[in-house]
């Protein structure tokens, strides 16, 4: 008796992580190989067709109902990667193209955050929920929104930029070349640029000051456990750039929930409490006190594999 | 031979206006009847009875597919107007419920924003388009989100608060108690509230002093039209903070376009020229000169009638 399978491949920008998932969301297969260090990407495409065209045939190609594909900047309209900033290809790659041909299966593409937006959907904290934002806190701030039990990919495949929603007018620069990005504020990178802003304005007494030049978030998570003050405010003042954003993307999808994903979502109660509390205080009174904010209940480490498998069902 | 029909109606703080209203989106009978004026609620819902029970008769029930109706404040899924500021009663109105059991035709209830862009969508600017924003710049502002063909009513039916979304951190106060609303900046009562402030302020040259006390979005756009550098003035800012913020309502849901409706849209390129050029500068670049900026293509006078009665569909 075989049970129906997928192949979820998620592009990192170091490597490429892949797995065979189960209609439950288990992992019964995975492995990875580097994204980095191939000539071009034709020769990326190559090693990974070498590497997945066994591992497909040990399943049989017939048990595999398709494959889903997470990346930065994935498209889920057109099946490319479009100018992804950290991949090391540049332009527009066709993605579904040339692995859907490559492996002779029903290839779907979109990007990271909309993939774990399905995955949660399927396997995780959004499991039965039809309105709901997922929020990828990593290097930067990428978001899926879900209405109506649907992905909101837009006109054009690019809906939910949430990281790229103007936080503070005229607030900082972003990688994007505008400024006050909520991204340049609420990301792993951003809450580490807080950091270094303040240490080098202020002489506050902090355990992160031995680290200088050398912060990352999971450090200021570190120091803010143990009830560095500093770290503490760190996170203070991220929260509250943070929920205030918030407070205005429930004013227009009203979700049920906001779930949390990526590095910065990890350090849990100590980021999600004052979001919590900035978004409620920041929100018109008929919104107030509906909304759930949640952790991933994807594993970590499959996290993502998870997400791109879900596309392929 | 028989068309299929519905009924339009559309509650406002003043009048309720009403129509039958084939597919092309015609309206082939129409009335209105005071919404103030009763002593209470249900003596508002018989008058209603009486006026439109004649009606639907005359067309024969079996051919009216259906009620919609408008109004502040309504929501979808629960039928009822909850706490509208702007309606003579206050509490939670069961509409559907009265409506749909003195009438004895099924009857479905939204705010007025969600009407007016089921409207569109059927009978207007809209008409095929699967991804779209409309917002209406009346007393207040108000919205509708459309993503893959569906209205956003988020978990609760509150969806699409555009007019609530923080414009300006720490700005003017808004009805709702919070402050700097887009609400508060970019409706027919925003701009003229800065108008009073400018002409309090400044001592500027413009055909709207003499008004001073008793200026409307009407003549605010009157005088723009024939060059008042202060009106234009007006509309300038008040487009800067409306393209701001439509930038990033852009990023969030990616739609093909963004159509206005209401009173301030009157003022068409007066108004959507510099709001267009503010959100082309204030967007993330792939999203750039991709999405239209269109005025309601609903006829004036009737476009309340048509989008509620679109509901019914």
């Amino acid at each position: 008796m075989t049970q129906p399978l997928v192949l979820g491949i998620d592009i990192g920008g170091t490597n490429t992580s892949f797995g065979v998932v189960n209609r439950r969301g288990e992992i019964i297969a995975k492995g990875s190989m580097p994204t980095t260090g191939h000539d071009t990407v034709e020769d990326y495409f190559t090693a990974m067709k070498q590497v997945l065209a066994p591992l497909i045939d040990g399943f049989g190609k017939e048990n595999i109902n398709g494959v889903g594909i997470g990346a930065p900047n994935g498209n889920f309209f057109t099946g490319e990667i479009v100018f992804a900033p950290n991949l090391p290809w540049r332009g527009v790659i066709p993605v579904v193209k040339t692995v859907g041909e490559a492996l002779g299966l029903k290839t779907t593409l979109t990007n990271d955050a909309n993939a774990a937006a399905i995955g949660e959907m399927m396997y995780g904290a959004a499991k039965g929920m039809k309105d709901f934002i997922l929020v990828t806190l990593g290097t930067g701030v990428g978001s899926g929104f879900v209405a109506n039990g649907q992905m909101i990919y837009g006109h054009d495949g690019f809906a939910g930029e949430l990281g790229h929603v103007i936080a503070v007018r005229d607030g900082r620069k972003c990688g994007c070349g505008r400024s006050g990005c909520l991204e340049a504020y609420a990301s792993a990178t951003g809450i580490v640029r807080t950091a270094n802003e303040w240490l080098d304005q202020r002489n506050t007494d902090t355990e992160l000051r031995a680290n200088k030049g050398k912060i990352t978030a999971k450090l200021i998570h570190e120091a803010a456990a143990k009830g560095d003050l500093f770290a503490l405010e760190l996170f203070d003042f991220t929260a509250k750039i943070l929920g205030q954003t918030l407070a205005d993307m429930v004013a227009i999808t009203s979700p049920e929930a906001i779930i949390f994903f990526g590095g910065l979502a990890q350090a849990g109660d100590l980021l999600l409490k004052p979001v919590h509390k900035y978004m409620e205080e920041n929100m018109l009174n008929i919104f107030q006190n509906k909304v759930l904010l949640l952790q991933s209940a994807l594993p970590d480490a499959d996290a993502a594999i998870l997400g791109a498998s879900a596309l392929a069902w």
